[in-house]
């Protein structure tokens, strides 16, 4: 693992760091922000995973995370949203290949070969950050925004136990029909794949989750029909799982609504993290 | 005006708006973080200068002062660092030219024509902002980052009876004895002008004063050396200005740092602001 940065931030260190990965057979970058008490001993830790076009540091810059994780005494784990490379797959649009890994694992030419996000978020990068940090693998909870958010639900849901709460800043709700999904599902997993299995509206439905959720949502997104936060939240009710649903009025899908929120999902998931 | 973009953010608006100054003779672009409260009646004004490189966005995405100041009801002013584009003098190096204005009025060719950034500051900048917004103009204050630092000071000690308190993030201190400094104002000013005309160290030792100032630099500034923190720090002291100067163990010259401690300095403004 090699220290591409490290900050002093909030009484803590906002790192950047290096690894090689075995799942996606690649090098990748995270950022880490350690609180002061990780000097004492292990610390609760946060995923926050990205959304479309974003790298590592995008979250970690703009999101205004740090100083409530100081806080709380919480360490925020920031991964890439994909592998990166000049011999990595990718696309000229935006929303597939490199920037856009939608947190699964890709089975289909050419992306199968470096797209494994999932066994990247769920597998590898813990075992490296576990290794590395006084982080305690026993009090984690995962965050993320649009794809990120995407990425957080699935992959709780897909992965009980792991997590011990759950929250999204305007999540992809319903990848399974909507043109922020259907287009990528299509591509990393073929057009026949089961796409509901990587649908948290889908998941809460059938698998649901038993941990605590928040999910805020602004009422002005810019990207709302693609979001399809009504499916979550028709899920939720349905399932009657413990969440907390909130449309955040004239609040739209950039970092200036994330950041506003911060301060909330931190102290949501400190309650977890702390029980 | 034109509204180039507003995004809800912490119960107000973050809003970037362009217009054409008369002090630079082109178009320039701010952000204005308007907190709700502006909604009833003008509100108190921070001045946030920025530092070399920078445009109105690095600040207003990264130091995190939106939260704090919706806090505490106080608008944010990001200017940008410089005119610029295809007709305005500019430099191959990143601190001199176009995102390196210095806040002083150019005097020399090829800068004077465009290079007004003290008037563009004091009186420019000012005109527009309290024509369209809610703003009060008799409860305004100053803070600034490396060059914008040196901006909030200069300008503070310049224009007494303007700003009711004024801080600083690692600033420029002694830049007439400093290459952050004797290289931009020989350029700006010409190789014989008064630098310490726009020196906050010697307008310290000579002027003073007459309001709060809150100055904190990181001990691990890599620009430390060029800071020349030590000059204000002696001629605060021999003044015997009421001031807090910290220095910040283990920081460095980063956004990191200054979001660490924006709740700080919003706080030291609202006092002066609300007094």
């Amino acid at each position: 693992m090699d220290i591409i940065s490290e900050n002093r931030c909030f009484g803590g260190v906002q790192g950047v760091y290096g690894h090689r990965s075995k799942a996606t057979g690649t090098d990748m970058t995270f950022g880490l922000f350690l609180p002061a008490e990780a000097a004492d001993g292990p610390v609760p830790v946060l995923w926050y995973l990205s959304g479309l076009t974003c790298t590592h540091a995008n979250a970690m810059e703009k999101a205004g995370a740090q100083g409530w994780a100081a806080e709380q005494g919480i360490a925020v784990i920031f991964p890439d949203t994909s592998p990166r490379g000049e011999n990595v797959a990718n696309d000229a649009a935006y929303d597939l290949g490199q920037g856009a890994g939608f947190y699964v694992d890709a089975t289909e030419a050419p992306w199968a070969p470096h797209f494994a996000m999932e066994s990247y978020i769920m597998q590898d990068l813990p075992s490296t950050v576990f290794d590395a940090f006084a982080l305690d693998p026993n009090a984690q909870a995962i965050t993320g925004h649009s794809m990120g958010g995407h990425g957080a639900l699935t992959l709780a849901m897909k992965h009980p136990g792991r997590f011990r709460s759950v929250s999204a800043f305007a999540p992809i709700c319903n990848p399974a029909a909507s043109d922020w999904g259907q287009k990528q599902l299509g591509a990393y997993l073929g057009e026949n794949a089961d796409f509901e299995a990587h649908d948290a509206s889908h998941l809460m439905r059938t698998d649901g989750l038993d941990v605590p959720l928040l999910i805020d949502t602004g009422t002005n997104d810019q990207f709302g029909d693609l979001l399809k936060t009504e499916a979550m939240a028709s899920a939720v009710a349905t399932r009657r799982a413990e969440a907390t649903l909130r449309l955040q009025k004239g609040y739209d899908h950039s970092y200036f609504f994330v950041s506003s929120f911060m301060e909330d999902h931190m102290t949501f998931h400190s309650e977890a993290l702390y029980a």
